[in-house]
């Protein structure tokens, strides 16, 4: 069925060799029928874990050694193992997920386009931070040494993929392809919604790493409750970054234990955002319903349950307002729900929309209808008027799932106060035309200081994976608001500068060679100095 | 006396305006002489910070928008006043830390240095890190849209200066130079070991916010006790950034406080550091009195209290060896005490060599003499073998001041396994030959997971401002091992990316123009693209 043919075995995969559990076993669960899925997975209890983390620390050294070139075609082959199995690794994520082929395929796609574009990086290396200044010997009252400066890996690295992208944001996704690209080996945390899925990219990733003749400890996807697991990841000494997406609550825990540890190390979480989109007078001065059906199609896409889905909407009061409010309401009707990622996924989005529509002054738009198949639950959207929400922090919390908050405001003053009291969030969006352009002016500079994105004119859902991509944004968006965890910057998070003084060329490391073998940019005396490629 | 002539007030600098504080009073303190020192200076209860904080907050939004020349010409002059006034700090510094006038005099210039240095990184705007992607209209299956990225300021900062340092890391040092370079607003805690420097210097960068006519809130300065004010300043919600050089015990608290915040900060602290070096057998087999003289020299300068002082010397074994630490002994002799910034601080550096000496394994190789001022006792080189080192890890604390301890190790195999159990360090030094080559190959990759800074054949002490510095290094040498606090490379911790999706050039940030108005290396497509200077 595959070219690769990975078969399931419900085994962690330890540095190479599948290791069973005894901390007892789980199954994955096909949401759109809630029936189990064969095999079961056996689960690490936390002191099995350190097979792995230890394993991770002995290829530490080999890893970050790699020439460039090799780096790179490791990360290239875990793209190629992962198409090879592609159609393996998509079906089984259609069953565990519920997601359509269609969003499961680009997801894949965008899977090895994130591999590739960090194999350019590695090969390009700009990330090694490669900067020179010459010694001064005649230089007084003291003679200025030579001092180079370049970056090293942190470390090993435990990831935590998330349940809603099996594929891009789970065992070979961002913070894994980021984490290797910096030269970290990383111990995966096996995502216990796609617990098959993992299994064939974490076998995709296991084969590319003996392929390239790494040290096998360079990978370890381990099953196990979360809770135990997960925390005993973050506190094991040999690791020393952690990459995880998920819920505000498991995010927080884990930045508690990482900061409490002996030594402690950096999370880089990605956690909740209600993603705010400000619609100005002038983008509703014309035709609205291309806009509400856009603003529909985002909300509801994936079932709503992606990390820039834009769950609230500053719409101005007024006929114009209402009009694109009405428009919203017809096209929420004729949705559909979509099966949710897990059956207590789709339990939390119920209570929460049942718990939003019982606030003060709290009104609903439309709603769509139940999905064909289980655990999908009408899409809605809400309305509230703009003292609600200021007064009420209840609206202002995320709904993971397809629903979204309509809030009405009267003038540009008023949006700048609601702005105001919003928490750190991973994207901002505004329509408007140049109509709006002063307005804009004014709110511009507070949600620079609220966002990691803000777009004009487009929808948050939908990242791009670039060199400028900031997947990432003040607290509780994100723990580290310094970082993107998704685009080329994201290597940055996995990386701090060593400075060597008065080394002899023979002991320097081979980025800051006079020669420069890796044909690297560099900062030569404070100067960007480019390479001809 | 001053050609500036700002004069002592005894009172906290408040966003232009000098501010009574109602919590008690403190005074300086002449540590030669054991005797207070004019004026007192009231300190600000907790909840009077609140008016530097709030002032802070205000000033942001001007201050990160400034251009470039405006920037960078308000960092030099801060340096043009503190020039001015150079004459009464470098008097009221020695009178307040014992500190010789030489050596004030050389951290006056590498205060002044490092403020021109961050000026012309402002003006070069390397750090605004601008980088472009360009829309790609026909891509399929989706076009690709514009999108841009810059850094942005974290917001107002809280500083807390160095006893060590009164200059180049207190009010005006390091931290303070690049906050403000990175346009943030600095609340600085005023260190109570030196008082009236500090308020000069203040008195400096107050003149220069006001000279540039930019938002008095751009800079504050606070008396306080630092156990209260320190931590409201660090849980203040308007501060979204701490710089701290200190001790362990303190950094680590203000760290926890961070962490513990609604919306949790980034801590940089510098705080322990014991700086191993490694004499390697090529370095003794020559003349060894040159060597031994410089490692003396490293180990009392400034009475020890450097952060890079040479705590820990690994010497071989053997004849070589013997002599080198011979050769200390009898340059040790030779040294009198110098006094000490403080009494508690020489108390407890009295208390740790009596601590070190009662351990097991523990011999004296030589001590100086007292000094005739007070506060000034006499330094002291130990020795140990290295299973005592193992064993115990007294012998691996710092001791603030000037003493240091020789550990005697049989093999590069031993060495490799001594440097095993250290924890993080900002420097490590090799002394070696190329006969040594081998070895060294086999120690570095372990020491450039230990320390920020490697040295070869030179001493720590003495760091550089430049742009390949690094003063920074694993837990618990800092906080964040991903950042150095002196150099160019600091002004990054104070920055975050933002990215700019399909805007209209009006509404872009101007790093981000199409035209470059301010002439900004970029990276566009993936690609370094450097301009003309």
């Amino acid at each position: 069925m595959t070219s690769q043919n990975y078969e399931l075995t419900g085994q962690s995969l330890i540095a190479g060799k599948a290791v069973t559990g005894t901390g007892g076993t789980t199954t994955g669960w096909n949401p759109s029928t809630n029936e189990v899925l064969e095999p079961s997975y056996s689960l690490l209890r936390p002191e099995e874990l350190a097979e792995a983390t230890r394993a991770a620390k002995e290829a530490f050294d080999s890893l970050r050694a790699l020439h460039p070139d090799e780096h790179s075609e490791f990360l290239n082959q875990i793209a190629a193992n992962i198409e090879g199995a592609g159609d393996a690794i998509v079906e089984r994520a259609m069953v565990e997920t519920g997601l359509s082929e269609t969003r499961l395929r680009g997801e894949l796609a965008r899977t090895t386009n994130q591999l590739r574009l960090f194999a350019r990086v590695v090969r390009e290396g700009n990330h090694h931070g490669a900067r020179i200044d010459p010694a001064m010997p005649k230089r007084a009252p003291q003679p200025r040494l030579d001092i180079r400066q370049r970056t090293i890996p942190l470390g090993p690295v435990g990831v935590f993929g998330a349940s809603n992208f099996p594929l891009a944001f789970s065992t070979a996704g961002g913070d894994t392809a980021s984490a290797l690209a910096a030269g970290c080996p990383v111990v995966f945390k096996a995502h216990n919604a796609h617990p098959g899925t993992g299994e064939l990219v974490g076998q995709a990733i296991t084969a590319a790493v003996r392929e390239s003749g790494l040290h096998p400890g360079v990978f370890s996807l381990v099953y196990g409750p979360g809770s135990s697991i997960g925390q005993a990841l973050v506190a094991d000494p040999a690791i020393m970054a952690v990459g995880f997406t998920g819920s505000r609550a498991a995010g927080t825990s884990l930045m508690r234990t990482a900061s409490e540890r002996p030594v402690p190390i950096p999370v880089y979480a990605e956690m909740s955002s209600i993603n705010p989109v400000f619609l100005m007078a002038g983008a509703l001065a014309g035709e609205v319903s291309e806009l509400a059906e856009a603003y529909v199609t985002s909300v509801t896409g994936s079932s709503g349950q992606l990390c820039t889905q834009p769950g609230l909407v500053f719409v101005p009061r007024g006929d114009r307002g209402d009009l694109f409010v009405r428009t919203v309401a017809d096209s929420i009707q004729n949705k559909a729900g979509q099966t949710m990622l897990t059956v207590p996924m789709c339990e939390s989005w119920r209570q929460g929309v049942e718990e939003l529509s019982k606030q003060q002054g709290i009104e609903i738009v439309g709603r769509g209808s139940e999905g064909d198949a289980q655990n999908a639950p009408a899409p809605a959207v809400f309305q509230a008027p703009a003292a609600s929400f200021r007064k009420n922090s209840a609206l202002h919390e995320e709904i993971f799932g397809a629903a979204s908050l309509i809030v009405r405001y009267e003038n540009i003053d008023e949006l700048l106060e609601l702005s105001h009291i919003l928490e750190g969030q991973l994207t901002a969006t505004l329509h408007l035309t140049e109509y709006d352009h002063q307005a804009a002016q004014r709110l511009l500079p507070l949600l620079e200081q609220r966002a990691g994105r803000i777009l004009v004119n487009s929808w948050p859902t939908g990242v791009e994976v670039n060199h400028t991509m900031v997947h990432g944004g003040p607290f509780p968006a994100t723990s580290d608001s310094r970082t993107t965890s998704v685009g080329s910057l994201a290597i940055e998070r996995f990386l701090r500068p060593v400075a060597y003084q008065n080394f002899p060329q023979e002991l320097l490391p081979r980025p800051l060679h006079d020669d420069n073998p890796w044909n690297l940019n560099r900062l030569i005396d404070g100067v960007v100095t480019t390479v001809e490629r």
